[in-house]
């Protein structure tokens, strides 16, 4: 389903992009941080987005004629907004009238503010028998570069507003929306929140959409939690309990709204002055928080319920902000690829590199996508809970106390502990390490087996002492705690397995990503390491075990919380969010249940790399 | 702002119709009974209105080269319904595919039924891992003709109902929405709701969409009517009590959603089989039913909140049908001549017809529209409550023992009383028949005075005794009841002028409006008597009295409950209800108050006709 890619050129800038054919002019312009001027969002309303056609057929739009004399459209002449790309073009682009207010550069992305929340201060002429013009005509007609709709609960107050502040007002609209008509000049203050949902934790970011600037950050555990660690725990809630659907909706909607008002009370900000709020989120999330059956996304064949959900208010997800403000959420690729991962592709602009980049967002369901500008495919991964220390014998949470970085220098064995406290476990990152270092020095051996005791003693005089059994188990102790190795922070025999496993499942995950692209790994440029696990991983860790590609270490990059990246992002700007849409389209999903070579590849991957 | 007209002719039918600049082709045919072929309700999915343009011009729109094929193209082909016509056309229309499944006569007018709810039965392949297509996009492909959009609350349960009928399912599309996923085959059965909510009594017809025949109706009197009679003292409670809106509005559903159990009841249909609403009904008991502030309504300059309302649901006037089911709302001209106005014109067709008419909707608030086809204009006469009994002296409702009919045949005096009773008091229609008849012999002068006892002992023998006096007040008997003629059903000087007041402002009424179009009396054929005061008037007594212009009495037409036909009208066919947007935009609104002509004139029109 990879769409045909056209050429654009911009000039005088120069700047050359490949775009989707059916790209507007103006999305591929602001994709690639080439401002063009725009009061409307690109709605065809502001007439402001003129640019000329120097080489290439751009067909006239329905709003061209209005915009333009006859003469200009046979000189080239269209709105940017309206004309779709249908073969290479070079275009235009004419000096701003107004430079966009602020920018604000992402993971590596230059983003144009564009908010899709705008304010206009109206000072009406009153009513009178000659001008009997409707309450809401009086106010659209004042809106000359908008076109917006009201709500019915609007009207239910529209008349009282205008008349109790003299008829002088400020337009509240988002999108194609009149939100609400305010008494008074309040175009100063307009605010938006973009959630981060995610399984264990939930972020909200407030951002002030006059500046850019986010104000306050929070954080929070999902408050689901106790229905289950990981999504498939929290379906079989469902699945158990008629009740537990909304019980989790409930959960979700209360996480959000916790947040909401300690982001809001952090920044002296008044909930009724957010006006939009953006969410990310995995499926699972996404469909509980929204209270829809998420039963069949927890089985063969894992059906979504929709890929791209209907128009949504921040009301639908319990966050009591403006009464009416919407929701964006961000489209799905499939049942384990889901929104979070649209947003941090978003974030990394994956499918607008050239270069070909891989990107893993580790956890219990891992998400793999690769590709570049000419085509992106994406898979999920069962990685199982090994990066969520649910199933290592002395896992935790990354929190205080916990092993997070694990070195083996000669015969010399040394912990990084989060909190810089006595180690009580070891998260993810540290059981990464742990193993890669194991295998580093040999006292794991390539099958994933800890070495016989005898030839640990002559390899590792120093560290084989560390090498003991717990029951019938053998393990690695990492930290003493008294004698006995039972009461030690280790790794066990089995733990090591967990984690073969875990990485085999994401390595054969991009091993047929590329053999579905005809690539080898040497032909990666770099990868993402994405999630609030991937971003904690020692590259050089990931590649001994095998969890990514050999590559120069520099090119594999801890990319952050990515997701909320890229809900940031669409905050800020209601033109990416036209890319995020343009992302469902074009990233290939390729399921790997019930995949012939599947089984094969993953057996290869077991091991650990020579 | 009357729109140019052009001339649109269909052959091989050759009817030939004038419409506005801009009309679609497909409404142009719709509107005046001729069908053409559509399954999607012109929303340009279905591909199957073709038309050929013989004659003219039309542009090719967006949707057309998906239908045809070049050749096609430049020989004419189009999609009726992408077709607007900006120049005098031929069009071919081929010959049906499908037989318009029904038509149902108006007011003299042949509606082709053309349902915005539709139902396709769908048996859809069951999800494979090869197949993991969305709920949504399953159902979605499987609709080939129609592209709905879905509601967040759908997919809450989509994926449940998909599973537990095996994928035999019925899809609900109403409009461009769809509405539902029933299990099974539910095709045969879809109904809807016309309401035509008046500010005395509201009427309910419940309408079968598979044949366009009505199934059950009911009416009762609008439980409103505590807070007063009329629409004036309605608004003034909420003036004068904060909490008034809220219960207004609450009254207004309980007699809907009252209603609505009534006519399922006698229909044997579930409330949950009627997909869509259509609601017609003065701009006040518009915007008191859906909690709209009134307050602007009340006072000079006399503004609408707007024309137009926004999308609203049935759930939103407390109508308890499928929880989901819009509501169409007709749009209003002007703070008095509202949505059951326009619902009048629709059913009359006067914005259609050549020739000139006069729609007069008498009431405490009458509404006024004369023209043609050419250009209509519309205003709103205070009439008064003379017609609604309230402020005349033995003025009664029009129930069991109101006189309805009054006749003076030389010195005989007769009377019509409904339900053949006593008489207990005169009703509107009777007050009129009484002054006209009254004037008609001479005992009442141009002027509106009795005459003098003398000369009327003189003319009229045998009625003279029945002129008499109450207290300082002369009176004219109309029902002796004992010999104290303050017993008697009588008729007052003060309720003669109470009626002159009400007449005179129509007169001067139509009067403005003939005189804005360079009309004479004479140039109107016919006069259209609406509501249900103005369905009971004789036109013999309407004429005698200057109410309407001096015609042959045959053009002066009693219409009936043409809001309530309107209503209905807008329940079959989503085509007519562009039809009622058009009205909005063509008929002409005259605002009679504070016009300098409007004193002259309304005390010329005071005395009766010589």
């Amino acid at each position: 389903m990879s769409a045909h890619r056209l050429r654009l050129r911009f000039v005088p800038d120069g700047t050359e992009v490949r775009v989707p054919s059916g790209t507007a002019v103006f999305d591929a312009a602001s994709w690639n941080g080439i401002a063009i001027d725009s009061t409307c969002g690109g709605y065809g309303t502001c007439k402001k987005c003129k640019v000329r056609v120097l080489s290439g057929e751009v067909a006239v739009s329905d709003v061209d004629p209005r915009a333009f004399s006859a003469a200009e459209l046979a000189d080239g002449w269209r709105l940017a907004c309206r004309a779709t790309a249908g073969a290479d073009l070079v275009i235009e682009v004419p000096p701003l009238q107004t430079r966009p207010k602020a920018a604000l550069a992402g993971v590596g992305r230059h983003v144009i503010l564009r908010p899709s929340v705008q304010k206009r201060h109206l000072v009406l002429p009153e009513p009178t028998l000659e001008d009997q013009r409707s309450d809401l005509q009086r106010v659209l007609d004042a809106i000359d570069d908008l076109e917006p709709e009201p709500s019915l609960e609007l009207l239910r107050t529209l008349g009282a507003t205008l008349r109790s502040s003299g008829f002088d007002v400020t337009a509240v609209v988002v999108g194609e929306e009149l939100l609400d008509v305010e008494p008074g000049d309040t175009t100063a203050r307009r605010f938006t929140i973009a959630f981060d949902l995610g399984t264990t934790t939930v972020v909200a970011t407030l951002l002030d959409l006059d500046s850019g600037q986010p104000l306050a950050v929070s954080s929070m555990l999902n408050r689901q939690q106790p229905f289950g660690a990981d999504v498939i725990t929290r379906i079989s809630a469902t699945m158990l309990d008629p009740g537990a659907l909304e019980l989790l909706r409930l959960r979700a909607s209360e996480t959000l709204a916790e947040l909401t008002g300690e982001v809001c009370d952090e920044a002296g900000v008044d909930p009724a002055e957010v006006y939009e709020v953006t969410v990310c989120g995995n499926v699972t999330m996404m469909q509980l928080a929204l209270g829809i059956d998420p039963e069949p996304l927890s089985m063969a064949p894992f059906v979504v319920s929709t890929h791209r959900l209907p128009p949504a208010r921040a009301s639908d997800f319990g966050v009591e902000v403006h009464p009416r403000a919407p929701a964006f959420v961000f489209p799905s690729i499939g049942a384990y690829v889901g929104g979070d991962i649209v947003a941090g592709i978003l974030a990394t602009g994956l499918t607008r590199d050239r270069r070909v980049r891989l990107f893993i967002d580790v956890g219990t369901n891992s998400e793999i996508a690769l590709g570049s500008s000419e085509r992106v495919l994406a898979c999920a991964a069962p990685a199982g809970p090994a990066f969520e220390a649910a199933q290592i014998r002395c896992g935790v949470r990354a929190a205080d106390g916990a092993i997070e970085a694990v070195r083996i220098a000669g015969e010399e064995l040394s912990l990084q502990v989060i909190g810089d406290a006595e180690p009580i476990g070891i998260c993810g990152s540290g059981l990464v390490d742990a193993v890669a270092e194991l295998v580093g020095c040999g006292l794991l051996d390539h099958s994933g087996r800890f070495i016989p005791d005898d030839v640990a003693a002559a390899a590792h005089p120093g560290l084989c002492e560390r090498l003991t059994m717990i029951g019938k188990e053998r393990v690695f102790v990492l930290h003493w705690r008294g004698e006995d190795p039972a009461e030690s922070v280790f790794l066990s025999q089995r733990d090591v397995r967990e984690l073969q496993f875990a990485k085999a499942s994401i390595a054969t995950g991009w091993q047929i990503l590329l053999r579905e692209l005809g690539l080898e790994p040497g032909d990666i440029a770099q990868v993402l390491l994405a999630g609030s696990f991937g971003s904690f991983l020692t590259p050089a860790s990931a590649v001994r075990i095998g969890l990514v590609p050999k590559l120069a270490l520099p090119r594999i990059v801890t990319a952050g919380n990515v997701a909320g990246e890229g809900a940031k992002i669409a905050a800020l700007s209601a033109r990416e969010r036209a890319e995020a849409a343009a992302i469902l389209r074009e990233v290939e999903y390729v399921e790997l249940s019930g995949r012939a070579d599947f089984n094969d590849l993953f057996i290869d991957q077991l091991s650990f790399p020579g």
